[in-house]
């Protein structure tokens, strides 16, 4: 039977909308910006749209005007009743009322601020301007907006059938990834795709199938909207930003040496149990953690997001030896560039060294690659970053010279401020 | 939005009908059947079920209640209206009105007859018994709900995400035997897997595979049902059971010899070009082509069901150049066992020699080969065959002893008649 209403509906959709909620978005942005909206409402800040793999030319590829049909739809978005609902309501990391009564209002009034879009060489420059606690939360909307066009456009001259074996090829693969992990004894595995997926629809069955495939050793996923709909788990913490923005703003050497720990001070304050995990490679983990303040020592873990992971976390478990703390106790949580083959020998490395869990991204929900002619459907490196703070510029270092961002003089500066040397450069895929 | 309607009429549904419609039959029962209706409308047959794959016990995998369920099902079906005005008003193999006015009547009264079932040995017996133009008409539905509920028992205990794995892997298994054919110049070739299906919905997925995917290539559907939903040719000339009932009827061995040539006369009298294909090996294709008479050479072609089909092919091609006709204007129909591989050998072989054309059946809609546990899925080797006719034992001999059929007896002595000698035994895969 024909259902006339989903029919109709159909029909008079302006566009297709790919994100059609503003919990479309990962968590830990979420708990950020009830951070921010605590200690830095008015900071202006400038986010970015940055193409690290400039062969995909994403100006050609995508429509302007559908670009800005998706965006201007993003901006018409507000907090629905049930969503407020549940953030409201629902227990995050065993915590009742994560978010406080100040901040729901403000996030239940909130529509995201105007963007600045224009096309360069190919690629599109793509800004975003204002108060941080509203800027911040375009991020992943952007992202995923400009991932699902770039996917839409190499999918639109597919037939029906090779539309169906293209999804089909992709389900099998994810299946047996998923089969693989399924002989991985005490494994602890996060969705963290949203940034970089293929698609939203893509994103979801993908959870789904993790859902299915591991049971509990799948512990949720980063996406609000999904963690919501499929009654998981919401997952995540803290991100590279906050350390990047307080230490734009700092007023001299001094204080930006103390601006990564002044965030952690600032978390700590709020937070406690899983959620005090530290992400320290923003201007080199070696550093961070020689000159970390002793109650740092404290915390329930790590996220290791740059350089070699094996050696981010041999470093860190050294760091807690010498701290007197027992790394059995602790949590890493491994979260750059995974797969299959990373996770089983991470795993295997680290399993009763210390508590490991994986935030597993782009090669979860966009594992496309070798399925099109001239692998259009490959995953590409995109972030949305900011790149300026009440005017000032914001750097990162990261344990890969390959992700550093900022102006040349600022990361001599930081170099020197932070005392990072030599670092190993490793190719940014995802 | 959800559908309500659609949401009550499946909860009410008592089955899952397996078949939902009279055309979900293969167009050359229809055809013979209206041939039987004219010449032998009151000989009495029985129909039954023959597993040639005995390890696969059907009585022990399939529910006796849901099969008696499905069968009943089958009974309550008439023909509708849009059905008969298909028939009635469709163009098949260039002609209208194929199908007699005094015949859709008939068929439109049409209820199919009782049938009869029982345990045996892990297997079922399963037979129809009735007048021959009803009777005929239970073989592919009886065939289709045996197929499927052992589909179904298999899928039963399978996950939701195992399910959309597996179809997975099988629309990517087909989809790169599409990509093969895609390449072999001037084929043609349609679907005959009606019978032997791994289900409806798969038969007519596969379906719409072949078409998007071959284009021109594929030249029907020996399914009416889907031929009419997807408005495609239904494809399909005649089988074995016409010269087995003629057979099992004829008063003496001189009336046997002829019986071959009686039914290819009556057939003759009806039908013309692409519908004038002889099928040589229900008693042995060598003696059929030496014996038969002069007005056969000039029929358009020949269908290859049993034995080498290569030889069988190089025999009529034979055959024809002695009775002074030329190959080149001739069809040769392979419908044996084929799969990829076979038909890129026997196109390569035949092109440009005849008019080459394949019925591509069990490893169309069936090849769920390897990809569940126990290989539980793989095709098997299932018919529905005329086991007599008015009292009379039927015999079919074939062109490969593992596919003959009958009592010892009867077989010896049709042996004699037809002068079949040595036959290379092949085995049944499906």
């Amino acid at each position: 039977m024909v259902d006339i209403a989903t029919r109709v509906h159909n029909h008079n959709w302006k566009i297709d909308p790919i994100v059609r909620s503003l919990l479309d978005t990962d968590f830990y942005k979420l708990l950020m910006c009830q951070s921010v909206f605590r200690n830095s409402p008015d900071t202006n800040v400038v986010f970015s749209l940055i193409n690290r793999t400039s062969p995909v030319r994403l100006a050609d590829l995508i429509d302007e005007g559908e670009l800005r049909e998706q965006l201007d739809h993003v901006r018409s978005l507000s907090l629905r009743r049930g969503e407020s609902t549940w953030l409201r309501g629902n227990t995050f990391y065993g915590k009742r009322q994560m978010f406080r009564p100040d901040f729901m209002e403000w996030f239940e009034a909130l529509r995201l601020p105007p963007y600045h879009l224009e096309k360069r060489d190919g690629q599109y420059e793509l800004t975003f301007e204002g108060k941080w606690p509203e800027v911040m939360l375009w991020e992943i909307p952007a992202l995923a907006v400009i991932m699902e066009l770039r996917s839409r456009a190499v999918l639109r001259d597919m037939h029906k059938f090779e539309l169906q074996v293209l999804y089909a090829r992709a389900m099998t693969r994810l299946w047996e990834k998923v089969e693989q992990l399924q002989a991985v004894p005490d494994l602890k595995i996060a969705d963290f795709g949203t940034r970089r997926r293929h698609s939203y629809l893509w994103q979801d069955w993908c959870v789904q199938a993790m859902q299915e495939g591991l049971g509990g050793a799948f512990t949720g996923t980063s996406n609000c909207l999904i963690a919501m709909k499929r009654d998981i788990e919401a997952i995540g913490t803290n991100a590279h930003e906050l350390p990047m923005v307080y230490a734009a703003l700092a007023g001299d050497d001094a204080e930006l040496a103390q601006a990564p720990y002044q965030v952690l001070a600032d978390w700590h304050d709020e937070h406690d149990g899983n959620l005090r995990i530290m992400l320290p490679d923003t201007y080199g983990t070696e550093g961070f953690l020689e000159r970390a303040p002793d109650w740092l020592a404290s915390w329930t873990g790590i996220r290791i997001d740059s350089g070699d992971p094996a050696e981010g976390a041999e470093t860190a478990i050294r760091w807690w030896r010498g701290k007197g703390e027992d790394p059995r106790q602790k949590l890493v949580i491994f979260s750059d560039g995974l797969d299959v083959d990373t996770i089983l020998a991470l795993q295997e490395r680290f399993r009763g060294r210390v508590k490991v869990s994986f935030g597993w991204g782009t090669n979860l929900t966009n594992d496309f690659r070798g399925l099109v002619p001239g692998d259009a459907l490959a995953p590409f490196s995109l972030v949305c970053k900011a790149i300026s703070a009440d005017g000032r510029p914001t750097v990162k270092l990261s344990d890969n010279p390959n992700k550093a961002m900022g102006p040349a003089d600022q990361i001599a500066r930081y170099k020197r401020v932070f005392s990072v040397g030599e670092q190993v450069a490793r190719d940014v895929l995802v």
